[in-house]
């Protein structure tokens, strides 16, 4: 879904009104009964033999992954990578927004990125009671990652975006977590390139 | 592959010298026969009844994977994205190293990360004719992104890591492509905050 999403967006900015299941498929590079049966999961967005209308298309898939929804995010871990997250205005077009930053490290106490406030890990508690926060993202390092993600689902948060490079272990099983691990992805790559050598 | 590796670390910073199939399945939430068959297709480190011996399958995998080699990084896109990733020292315990980095902002011109210098985009080509480069990462907006994929390509650099909001379309098909897409990674999170409500 959030691949069709990017796509549709895509073809919006070029200008284009209407696509074909078979158009959408030779871009996307799936096929175009894949396409007419992720599509008709969702309701059936298209008309028989006169395509999607794109926009009307996006619009829908966008409410399907909640983007019509502001969605609080609070980073915990506020090194280069935390940073780098919270400096991504991007998010902010998908309803994404970045209100707080905590860390460990007394150096960055009452510094903000772009106006979004450090905390010390210690507020944590008292941020998420005052707040509604929807996702936490993950950005320390491992060896903290399962005692920190365990409090904040404790203290009812319920989503989590996991850069720690560890599958977290959590308590509570119906907490959504999303990982982006950085350096398996990195290994996979360094695999691939060796695979290909080999042909 | 990366998982398995990324937990047979963490058991032997933990002290453990030997695993059994079923152990290491209950840990990594895979089948035991799933775990034997992917072992066995890397030349079955395992002994029967026995167990596997972490730290030799640890450092067999991590040669299936490349990672008794060293890989020169380039990064294109110095921004905030670019500039943590080249902040990522753990990528070097594996072998990674970013060499340079490169961006088209001229206040970033003669800076540097961690020693690690910024180059304006036009020094790309010579710089690569100069230094060997494995990997070609890119942080750049996606409008710039498939231009710069494919000058890489070009030049002779033979896999990318991108991290551009878009999937490259490349001339050339030899070359190894991982994506990293953040946003698509949050939107994946907010759908499935969504349909776990409905449960």
């Amino acid at each position: 879904m959030p691949r069709y999403y990017r796509y549709l967006g895509e073809l919006i900015d070029a200008g284009t009104e209407r696509i074909s299941s078979s158009d959408l498929s030779r871009r996307m590079n799936v096929t175009a009964s894949q396409i007419r049966q992720d599509l008709n999961n969702f309701g059936g967005f298209g008309q028989q033999g006169y395509g999607y209308n794109v926009k009307h298309l996006h619009e829908e898939i966008g409410k399907i992954l909640g983007l019509n929804e502001t969605h609080h995010i609070i980073i915990v871990g506020a090194g280069n990578l935390g940073q780098a997250l919270a400096n991504y205005v991007k998010f902010e077009k998908f309803g994404f927004m970045v209100i707080a930053l905590f860390d460990v490290n007394p150096e960055l106490k009452g510094k903000d990125v772009r106006g979004i406030k450090i905390h010390m890990l210690d507020e944590l508690e008292g941020f998420v009671k005052r707040h509604r926060v929807d996702i936490a993202t993950l950005t320390m390092p491992k060896s903290d990652a399962d005692s920190i993600a365990n409090h904040l689902v404790q203290l009812g948060i319920p989503a989590i975006w996991n850069f720690a490079h560890v599958d977290l272990e959590l308590a509570d099983e119906s907490v959504v977590v999303e990982n982006v691990h950085l350096s398996d992805s990195l290994m996979q790559l360094s695999y691939n390139i060796i695979e290909r050598k080999k042909k």
